[in-house]
């Protein structure tokens, strides 16, 4: 199958128990302005189009590139998501 | 109904066609590791607790979060997924 461009959504988070400043910023100021939150946690959303034989391709190429540049794999978590 | 608490997944994206100078540095940087990338957007994703009564509330609370803390909504669009 000839290589296609693909689009892939990948969600990278603090993995639990790792301290996350922004999310506690974040958390206690939604608190001044009234809010009634218990807890909040910031990671990243990254959007990429990446040229892939298919599916699967995508998904292992996408996967490869989180424990090379876009994830820390000691401190962060990460989920990749293929839309066609 | 009483507040119960829920789980809120928030993910916030730079607009089309607003730069987005660290996604450009990313697909710049995947490409030198040798990865076929055509284009790479970095946003935001805000995982929350937040007390209400329902899920119909608590997505309406958590827009309004969107509205005032945790999105610009000039160059950022915003996308709230309830958990329960």
């Amino acid at each position: 199958m000839r290589a296609a461009v693909r689009r892939a959504t990948v969600l990278v988070r603090p993995k639990p128990g790792i301290l996350d400043p922004q999310g506690e910023a974040v958390c206690s100021a939604l608190g001044h302005l009234g809010f009634e939150v218990q807890d909040a946690r910031i990671g990243k959303v990254i959007d990429l189009e990446v040229e892939a034989a298919d599916e699967k391709a995508a998904k292992a190429e996408v996967e490869r590139m989180c424990e090379q540049l876009l994830a820390n794999p000691l401190i962060e978590s990460y989920e990749v998501e293929i839309l066609g």
